[in-house]
């Protein structure tokens, strides 16, 4: 199974590729779609979504493992990633590309073990887990192999549960 | 010029399209795009952004008049309110609209003179300036077309200084 995972943003939007079986990971690649401040909004919105297919086109993946976003402090910066996310979701399902959500807690518990690891202890885990000689950089890419593994994790889970006959829904 | 009202949803979208001189307006079309509660969010989004397309493909509007977001009370809804903006936004900018948003209180100010008027007064209003049998059913319907007029009203008077040589920027 192929993953794409993505840290959603406006200015920065972090991918992530990777392979599994359920059980191993392999890193197929990762980067980081980046727009300018100067350009007027829709303009970087019609970017990230040109960018997001282009993606889709190079590496086929068959999911995508996007972070659940919640509202906080900076509601004006929500509103943008929200709109953001927007449309990375409609280039994934465009392309036929299957979409799944996850929260911070769920990533943290999925790739650490532990829902309230500091991200340090994340970072770390993605370049151990992906055999990385460092952690990528921008933390946007990181977050973005997070997500994918994450999604590994869970998909995983189910795959062996269903082999096990132990899924029921 | 031809202006597009849209009044951004996931479950409705309005729209309004009118035409005005700067000083007179008349309806060209208008009525909603909707998604059902039964669909996964994001063939929601992709059928309002197709939805999108087709509407600027049918009227060859040159401006989009949009309402900008704010977040109060249902976040969860205001997200995927905004995803769904993200997607209108998208498409108009694919399509070479030129995009221009308002806040509900520039709405009101265009449309009555008067920023805190009531949404029974807005509605009037639409119905009298563009000389319809009806407000227009809907709510997002008729909101969409008091977006286009208050893009009509706010570019008239902008293109009214200009000729005037009232304009400094």
């Amino acid at each position: 199974m192929r993953i794409l995972g993505i840290d959603p943003g406006y200015a920065i939007v972090g991918y992530g590729i990777v392979d599994t079986n359920g059980y191993n990971f392999s890193v197929v690649g990762y980067g980081a779609i980046t727009t300018s401040a100067n350009l007027p909004f829709s303009q970087r919105l019609k970017y990230i979504y040109d960018d997001m297919l282009t993606v889709i086109d190079k590496y086929h993946p068959e999911e995508l493992s996007i972070e659940r976003l919640y509202f906080n402090t900076n509601t004006t910066t929500a509103i943008d990633v929200a709109q953001a996310r927007g449309v990375i979701i409609l280039a994934a399902q465009s392309k036929g590309v299957r979409i799944n959500e996850y929260t911070p807690l769920q990533v943290k518990q999925a790739v650490t073990g532990y829902g309230k690891a500091e991200k340090r202890q994340v970072m770390e885990m993605i370049k151990s887990l992906l055999k990385l000689k460092a952690v990528p950089k921008p933390d946007d890419t990181a977050d973005a192999l997070a997500l994918a593994l994450c999604h590994g994790h869970f998909a995983g889970s189910s795959v062996s549960k269903i082999i096990r006959g132990e899924q029921n829904k």
